[in-house]
């Protein structure tokens, strides 16, 4: 399916090179703490904000490691990608600086803040049904239109080892041992970037991940065995309605300490909790990671953890009856 | 009005010293720099998060010098005051944390953000009318009934000095030389403290406030030379609905490089930007100050600004249909 054509599973050492390739490109998020949030839960959490990454979330930590992986020929026809948003206006931005065109496939339910956010780098656009399925078939088909490079989402080795330099920079910024790193999981390409950096890095840390009970397709398939696939894109947190693909799982299952379900009003509770208590705009998938901690305090009590707030595209507007 | 018995103007040495004071009780907030917002008005923007400040405003700041200013015959009947919201949560929060009692007079129409604020820090909450005549009488009778020592919200120096520290903070973070601040202006305790530090540390920056159309009293108390009335409380920059006192007209008047009005919509406008551009939840008291900024693009053109986001207390809330 994709055109990724590097076949050997990413190291350490492929995530510390893409770091210094995309440093010029990307923010050293900030590391957020919450003295009334520490309460709450009775641990001590460190929140890495990708929210206020460039383009609004992680994504463009492996979108732009895949264009500048790629050589000059493979360039000349653009980058093509499916994605509910976030990748897509990653990959959008990158591609506007190396002035190639990029190919969007996005579900026609995606927020319109994401469609804004590629169309305002210049993306193109081409609608699509919600399941995986019609995003890959329109994509493959998009491909053989125009010639371009597909970057895939996260089954990309290019991808994971862009997404996997975050975890560098948890260990560089938090100056104490860590119990936990937390992330949300959609397609794997994040947890399993920070899988390999944190396991390599610090292999006593503890790796979960948070994912909607609507959308528990990765907590299934560590179950089953085999990707299990997605489920009706229902879950409120738009940016993880994709099931694993096939290099994301195998390393998800080799190295993944656990994944936690969430139900969406706990999604929605966390969502408020992050927006009232620590002032920052993060979209309802970020808040997933902090609702599996408040439902699971007892795993979590007195321990040092790190949770990745992935991004903050969502549709909040300020609406005062003047 | 005041039981503030300092009545020597305070100097830079004393904000100086009320920054060592009040440090174990405030952050230090972060500056935020934006590339697109540069981008959008032509300048280099500094945001002074105080939004990000315990207790979500830079009242605190204010607060804790003041509580932190009383003997112990004074604290012994705990503390009053009058606030449309920011203030009282404030001063509430030092008080609990001094454990002596806290009394905040409320117009009946303060956001609810602000109110549960006050009564998470365990104040009392007393309401009254919405206009300063009102906040005034029922403060005085609260302090006749408890005996309590009355922090003014704005016209009292031990608040003066607290606020100043933003400036001090502001000098020691951004490391090149600045052309302006800008603050809102609302009963003036902010854009004094900053005012007499900041004259002190760099003559040569100007130091502005921001301030709604509709709540245009410093505006017109500059022009006419005495202290002016509260508009009626109609701005939705409801942290700025005050006028002067005569401490604050005093400095301000002196040491003011001037004022810009903004529209309310331009400050909706504004608070949106720095919302969906930034990530992060000001109040739309906070907003005015880039509402100024972009008004103005020809003033502050090529120039290194430093905004003061006051506060990030706003009654927001993500609802999405379950």
């Amino acid at each position: 399916m994709s055109s990724n054509n590097q076949q050997k599973q990413p190291t350490v050492e492929d995530i510390l090179q893409a770091h210094q390739k995309i440093k010029p490109y990307i923010h050293q998020t900030p590391i957020i703490t919450c003295t009334s949030l520490n309460q709450l839960v009775g641990a001590d959490l460190y929140f890495k904000c990708e929210n206020f990454q460039k383009g609004g979330s992680f994504k463009s930590r492996g979108a732009a490691n895949a264009i500048l992986s790629l050589n000059k020929e493979q360039k000349k026809n653009g980058v093509g990608t499916h994605s509910s948003g976030n990748h897509g206006g990653a990959l959008a931005r990158m591609a506007q600086i190396f002035q190639i065109p990029s190919y969007i496939i996005m579900p026609y339910d995606a927020p319109n803040s994401k469609k804004r956010s590629v169309q305002n780098y210049g993306g193109k656009i081409i609608e699509c049904g919600a399941t995986i399925t019609d995003r890959e078939g329109t994509l493959e088909k998009t491909r053989k239109d125009t010639g371009c490079e597909i970057v895939h989402p996260y089954n990309d080795y290019r991808v994971i080892k862009g997404q996997g330099t975050i975890a560098l920079e948890i260990y560089q910024q938090i100056q104490k041992p860590l119990d936990f790193i937390i992330t949300p999981v959609g397609g794997g390409g994040l947890l399993s970037g920070i899988l390999i950096a944190s396991k390599a890095i610090s292999p006593s840390t503890k790796v979960i991940a948070a994912e909607p009970f609507l959308a528990r397709d990765a907590y299934l398939s560590l179950i089953s065995g085999k990707v299990e696939p997605q489920f009706p894109p229902k879950t409120i947190a738009d940016g993880i309605r994709a099931n694993l693909g096939d290099k994301t799982f195998e390393i998800i299952k080799e190295k993944c300490d656990g994944i936690l379900l969430v139900e969406e009003q706990e999604i929605v509770d966390a969502t408020n909790l992050i927006w009232q208590r620590m002032k920052i705009i993060v979209e309802p998938t970020s808040a997933t990671v902090l609702a599996a901690v408040i439902k699971n305090k007892e795993l979590f009590k007195g321990k040092s953890v790190a949770l990745v707030l992935t991004g903050g595209n969502t549709d909040i507007e300020y609406k005062p009856k003047l």
